[in-house]
């Protein structure tokens, strides 16, 4: 594994709502398959409080230790927002009107609407960088390398396209997925030897229950296809040697 | 907010499958529900990759600071469940063979079946409480406040049951919804309001999309019902002067 060619990232959730167990978090599935695409590794992923102190200390930690970090949530309206005020703590920046983002939605809602409460979406750290939000106008904006999306998973999704030539990744991180009629204990040993032979591919192993029956995914990941064919073959001989029926490779 | 009847707790959950994005974790939706219900608030969630170093100074960091902590994931018999041992290592505990857990495997299994893989399951930090799992026979297992359990949803959800009278929690956390027909910019002055007037009582404001229809959803939360009556009162107030459509209440 040549670390230096590495990138990597951490995710950080702000939100009570996740943290009370009342909504399922979807959007780190949503960025760390985006974020794989693009060739970045997702190491870290934290759920925290709507608690300024602790999105400040958190954000301070992750920027420091991470080559990019997201943050979703807590950039709307309303009283329990403060991502935005936090962030600016963060990096000693003024919190202020951002010029280019009130224009957006000057210019985004009818004459009248863009009332005070829509206004205190145009409150950032100073000079930050916009991220356009093509669903519902308020933009998310970034600060050196962290990056600060909005909750919503659907408003989310539709603003990392715009989001892609900001994010410089390593060799993307190509994986396969070879599902087997099988239990965990039963391939156990003979995956232990695969991996032990392939010290820089990952290879994980989760159990599933389908329709009633068991099975196993084996999910091999490496920037090499060549390691990956070649993990891949390895396993399919000790599978086929077992009698294992493989349900998909 | 009396912070000393307040049990908090951390979830850490061991998976590379949720960090890829491969995999969408359920377990914390499923575990801060359980916990509010006893009394425990979530207020930190951290997702890990499957190494050793992390788990250990990650468990190490989270049990001093939290009243609990439930790891998920990484227990099962392949190479890369290492959470047993990782545990082992960050309470300077021998790893060893669980008596017990071993006794209930070998009764579990038909003769010849408990092979080499499923042994694993049974090696532990010495002296670890045992967590019954009534699904498929391996236990998870506790040291001091730190409780360990599986990554497979089904099998962590039929374990908690068992575990119940093991937690000792504050006051139930009671919480209770508001559904709107409007967006967050409307309420959102008088929304701050009655949070303004009622600092102790924790009150969320999450936008939703709904059969192409946009809404608010206010969640207010407290020990207290008389707290959350008194919200809701005050909040039904604002949106019938508003005449805002309610959804729900």
């Amino acid at each position: 594994m040549t670390k230096n060619t590495k990138v990597n990232a951490a995710i950080l959730i702000v939100g009570n709502e996740i943290l009370s167990g009342r909504t399922q978090d979807t959007n780190t599935s949503t960025i760390a398959l985006w974020l794989s695409s693009l060739g970045v590794n997702v190491v870290e992923v934290r759920v925290i409080p709507d608690v300024e102190k602790t999105i400040i200390e958190t954000v301070n930690h992750l920027r420091k230790s991470h080559d990019y970090v997201f943050t979703t949530g807590g950039i709307g309206p309303t009283h329990d927002d403060i991502t935005a005020l936090s962030i600016s703590k963060a990096f000693d920046l003024n919190y202020e009107i951002h010029k280019k983002a009130f224009k957006i939605l000057e210019a985004y809602y009818k004459p009248g609407e863009f009332n005070e409460g829509r206004q205190k979406m145009v409150w950032m750290p100073k000079d930050a960088n916009l991220i356009l939000n093509p669903t519902s106008g308020a933009p998310g904006f970034s600060v050196e390398n962290v990056f600060c999306l909005p909750g919503v998973p659907s408003i989310l999704k539709s603003m990392l396209g715009g989001l892609k030539n900001e994010i410089v990744g390593g060799e993307p991180i190509l994986s396969h997925t070879i599902s087997l009629r099988t239990v965990e204990s039963e391939i156990a040993e003979s995956l232990s030897n695969v991996q032990n032979d392939n010290l820089d591919v990952e290879i994980g192993s989760y159990p599933f229950f389908q329709a009633g029956k068991l099975g196993v995914s084996i999910v091999i990941r490496s920037e090499k296809k060549s390691k990956i064919d070649k993990c891949t073959i390895k396993i399919l001989e000790f599978v086929d040697e077992k009698k294992i029926q493989v349900v998909d490779r």
